[in-house]
């Protein structure tokens, strides 16, 4: 069973496995060489030694490996440091990533399910085969069910993607027929599509960072990539149906300054972009809040994105009490 | 039974009613006074000219009355041209608003019930007995029944205030439970509150414009001093929810630059935002697309305040169908 | 020979072809029906009127047709108009475009060539091949030599984008060994590649407009995916360089405002931005002053997506001889 | 008498009073309990320590709480520490607020007699007994005189507000004759109450903050309520008038992107917002450049509000004595 | 004594002298020469026609001239034209300037007297004989007495920049004591220093435009270059000074965006862009009602610079009376 | 020979010269006086100790001199720290600049040389002259050649202005043969003055930072001065010419954010101001992926004016070795 970093205290006896976050060597003042690591978990960080054998431990591992360690934790300069004596590394297979990476605190796998159970609501043949073919593409699945929606702003953990997608989806259903002459099946494909590139714009089994490709070309082009991919095995698929799904895609950040470079212009589009970014804002807030309210104060930390703090107001039911508390205080006064 | 405007043609002998827009007196070649009226209906305008009796007639009504008329239409330099015989000032009694301006399609009275339905979702004491004072304002309900939503943006037409209340609130009902820790009553009144100021913003008895005061002061403080004469009818108001209520329509613009002073600090105020802007924005296009598509055409005209067009869509039925036939032509060929 | 617009006069004997641009039909006083058209070629347009027979004629050609025309020029309300006695439906094949539209000044099969030679500078094999499967492709080449590359700002006439694209090119050329370190096949490459897109985002047969996927995906996003589709039948082509050259393909409007997902991030990509743009403004600026400079005025109407005028300065050699001659009066008086 | 904190020497024995700003408590390695104590007045802040008698003593007050300590400095750590051998709550009564806040160099008393003589310029009756009604509000002025003008930009210390409110008026009464057709009596009474609400939107009986409401509604609108509260005092205030004082507290910000929902459309909120815009901007510079200022520098530091230094030159008369010694200097060499 | 254009009616005989601003050359059915010339003075414009000796007379005089003519008024095609009998140049010397363009309603003599007598206020003996060489420049002082302030926004007038200038000479004169620690010599000359460029930068002898110099290079930098002009000939001139009266021009516009490539950054030129500011905006505000607010109404045209419309509210006198009136009336009803 | 600081070990005895950056004296516990120095050159910084002979060696040089050292290295807080024995003044004839502070890597007078040589292309012989001119001014040409072109962005070492002044005029050369109807003479004159003002506006013989001159009025209007002195010696100079020249060094940022009071109104400008921001970002860039791009990582930091960061890229050939090796990795697993 896996000892979080969190856990540990001085003078533990030490037997979990981590990841390796750096990984430099040393020479101590008698002349021998020593390793210097990073190790993390989900919970925390520490640092690590390996005193003995270094050089030959040092070949069997590298930076962003999973390892299996053996040590004692100690006090040095004001921190707890890992002194360790075995070492080695471990295949990914042994490993649940969520005790490594924050985690979405929901069922993936229910999750997953409740999604594919909102794309049998598109009845239009062509949309729901193109869906199909996602949901058939393994690879794509593997990386879709874990990615993370973002590094920052919102979902910024495993699973997060599929949360923010499949609560986007459900949102449309709930809105979608507010309004007379907006196509559900059109807009439920785009919300069910429309951050798929993020599976290849983030990477996310190491350490959430923007990959490569994220960086230089962003999840929009990215994901109207993956859909044109699969529009491509359909030859009977409308070329207008391929030019107002990607036109969804394209615009649902909704503004030129927030990265998309057509603005929404049709009914749909414009749906998709409030929604979505209401599910961002709204959940992006709450996280936020969760984090970052310091305990006794109504007031959240500044956020430095939105350029503002939150208000975590007391429940209603509450107000009353507190105020006629108050009130009847201030009439003994 | 009103004759309209728009339904005269040369020759017609017409005995109507409509409105004075413009009225001013002018001397015929020989020397005697004439009055020049352009009398409006809902479906359009005309030209007037009272002939005989003028000053004697002129006497009985002014500009922004209703009247009838008893006249003859005659062509006169490309334009139809009411000869007038008889007119005389009509009281509001004998009138239906909407024949005279842009009107809301929905029963105004369906409506409001169903409002006051909504209404009774609200459990909160305090909140529900606030809405209730407003809902027995007679002066205020009357006022609130027919008020457009605005002058240009969206739902500008006698009963489009209400028509957007109701939707905005239930909009508010259908998401405000997808998310956890958002209170619905609390959100349910600002809702229906959040633009009561329009009441007294815009002045709609003659024509659709800003009032004085809609002008220097805005329907944002309007509303907050509405709110605030009934809350002061409460004298167990709890400040905190006064204040938590004031905040949702000070904020309800979402940005300084739409003339919010405040932005949404609460989740509540931050989910009535972007409820009120997508009902707003969604109504506002539809409105624009039914008036403002060229026959033929997928293409709107160019939309002043949003700076783009919007394209309308063949049904995604249709587009199959389009496309196969379009392939099976570029096959023949 | 074709008879262009602005050459008739009154009382002419008209025999020429001209492009239908609108065509509607009404009721004489006598209850006969006729035709009316506005017929246009690159000089300008005049009414159109068929009397006789128009049901027929009416029938054998439509709006956006070419027709070939006999008819006489008459003077109607201080206008010229064609008195149509025949009409007929022109197939393209007889058809000058340039007679039609407006068109660059330069010869096109001569800027092809040229551009041919430029592309044969590149010498990383994939990217040469690239571009060779482009010249290849016979539907690509007949669009791309006549395209404009814009609809208002500059080069907007048939021809105009590949007159932009080997401007741009060969300013590549001149520019990218002024500075180590930047790849000029990188670089060519993504001049030549960058406004492909603009074949499919402009419609240019029948008039100068958008096109639906140009209006609603930009042809940013085409030019894209006409790549994606070339570099698809390239197996071996290096996934990293489809990414560098995708990115300067995305960022080359430099900023979001400016419709770029991306800004640039190589040095490449910023370079492609500053000579695209200043190709841009210098053209669109020469070509605004050829046409938007009152005679006898150093200074050009305002330019309104510009928000300036631009000055036009006499030759430097005048404004020596202009200055002394300026003196030498000075003096006398 | 107070001891001042900056005037603390290591081994002192003290006696005065002090603001708890912070209260935990901890263990000693001995296992006894000791308090942990931020005391903080004008002059800066120390940390306090209880080693006696610490959970009786704890009892007697808390943070937020004026003081009474006995105690002796010490070195630690290579800070000042107290040892407190005796604390004890006191009650305000005994407290100079400018001992533990920074405060307004000027009289307060005296200012607020001055504003009293500017309000009595003020000749239409109704602004006249708008202001009385203010000033005969006891709590209210208790408020104001102290009140500071802003956290961070201008005039943050105690009696700010009183300041700024002063200079504001004069500047009117200055300016007003300057232009003919502004009416005096409508700017005074806009520029006296036209930052009112600031003594709810700060906190500063503690620490200088936002309230609660001062967050969520903001000075703009708690002004307008204070002012609404008392015209519905005078039953015969002119609606129109209350309108056009409303609008000068609503648009003295000037713009949508500084707070005020509406912009200045009367002449007299043009003026308002001008000088009050000026009279904080001077003041601000001045306070910041008394600060700021590194010794030997003509410059201040970079200001993160306006994005700038600032410069402050030599005296004129200095400027010419500087540079003829310069001048002879350089004419030497 | 001149004949106002929009004085002369049908069948006038006029006699009077206007300004030529369009000339041009016709030619009779009848085959023979006339000449048509467009009219203008301070109060309209006419066409005109020479139908006899028109070659001869036009060789006489050409556009932008002064001329006197002979003439009758005459109508055609609905409006006044003038058939001309005799027509000749006049030299300038005849000439009122103010018969011909709007003029600034104050004494010119009496202001500039006004602003050399505050230029007497200044003690530094540099910046007071700075000054004097200005007043002592016959070719400049002749320009500043007439040139505007600006085209379109304020004192758009003969005499405007005088006027400007005294008055902006006069708010530093007010307001600079009222702050410690700003020096009024410098804060004054920057006053009256701050404009001179636009000398250059408008023309304003025949129309009231910008010259080539005034838009390439602008006010600020062709006033610097006259003040530098001057300081060369005062060679004990501090050149810490003339930086310093130079920030104030360069900085005088507070913002880039508004022109200056300088912001402020001594408090002398913080107050001299808050006040210049101040009266730019309200004299043009005064300037825009008093054209732009139609009859009957209280607020003005739509401000396209300004992008609002500003509201004239009643006296405050009249207020309260109209208010009765209302109150009694309705309680009549 | 120099000794650079980063080359100085534990115990070195140091014999060399510095520039002193800091000098401040102190009391050692036994009470007697000693001097602390901070002390620079390029290579980085120290801090020195005199001990011995302190009040009398501190007389003879002060903080901004060189001056020459001996001394010993040692180790105080984990810092390298130099025991100073002796230090004097040094005048700086015997200094070379580049020693103490980052100077460019080019050759300064082949740099200059070249200018030269660029600067006889031009053949209009006002602006030929005016050239001849600065080349003529000693002190100016002093200032010229060892100039940075700005503190932060691009080019900032001494001999910066030199090379980005070389550099935009052979961009010059390179393109305006580009476009027909750009004047050769006039643009490449106003590339070679366009950021002369930058001598005056930096200073840079200590430290590289901004003048007070050079804050208050910036480069652009310095420029201008130094361009309007050397005009005012070449009688006949047109004075349109003029206009143009400082129409150019005006405008050649482009945009009143960036500080040009006047936008580009002639195309010389407008190439001016591009190729000058393609030479600033592309150096600047280059020089910010030089120092800040982390070893193995193919992203820089985040740069702070540009708000994004850069991608270097591997090369081409590289691209393909990887991929092939990648692929064939991949096929093996």
């Amino acid at each position: 069973m896996k000892t979080y970093l969190n856990e540990i205290k001085e003078n533990d006896q030490v037997e979990s496995f981590f990841l390796v976050k750096d990984k430099s060597s040393g020479i101590t003042k008698t002349g021998s060489a020593y390793l210097k690591l990073k190790l993390v978990d989900r919970s925390g960080e520490i640092e690590g030694r390996v005193w003995t054998s270094a050089e030959t431990l040092a070949q069997s591992f590298g930076k962003d490996d999973f390892v299996r360690v053996t040590g004692k934790a100690v006090f040095f300069q004001e921190h707890l440091q890992l002194n360790i004596t075995h070492i080695e590394r471990m295949t990914e297979e042994g490993i649940l990533f969520s005790d490594f990476f924050p985690t979405t605190e929901k069922d993936i796998e229910e999750m997953f399910q409740s999604l594919l159970e909102v794309s049998r609501e598109i009845k239009n043949p062509h949309l729901s085969r193109l869906l199909q073919l996602f949901w058939e593409d393994e690879s794509f699945v593997r990386l879709f069910r874990i990615a993370p929606a973002s590094k920052w702003l919102h979902h910024n953990y495993l699973g997060g993607l599929l949360e923010h997608t499949l609560s986007l989806a459900r949102l449309v259903l709930k809105n979608v027929s507010h309004y007379s002459g907006l196509n559900l099946d059109l807009l439920l494909t785009g919300s069910i599509l429309h951050d798929f590139g993020k599976v290849d714009e983030l990477s996310y089994h190491r350490s959430l960072d923007y990959s490569d490709e994220g960086r230089l070309l962003g999840h929009i082009i990215l994901g109207i990539e993956r859909v044109e991919d699969k529009i491509r095995q359909l030859p009977d698929f409308p070329k207008d149906l391929s030019m107002l799904l990607k036109h969804l895609l394209l615009s649902h950040h909704g503004q030129y300054n927030w990265g998309s470079p057509k603005r929404p212009m049709i009914l749909e589009a414009v749906m998709l972009h409030f929604l979505d970014d209401m599910d961002a804002k709204i959940t992006g807030i709450q996280q936020f809040i969760k984090k970052e309210v310091p305990e006794g104060s109504k007031w959240s930390a500044y956020h430095r994105m939105f350029e503002q703090s939150f208000y975590v107001p007391p429940l209603l039911e509450q107000i009353q009490v507190d105020e006629s508390i108050e009130k009847n205080r201030s009439e003994e006064e």
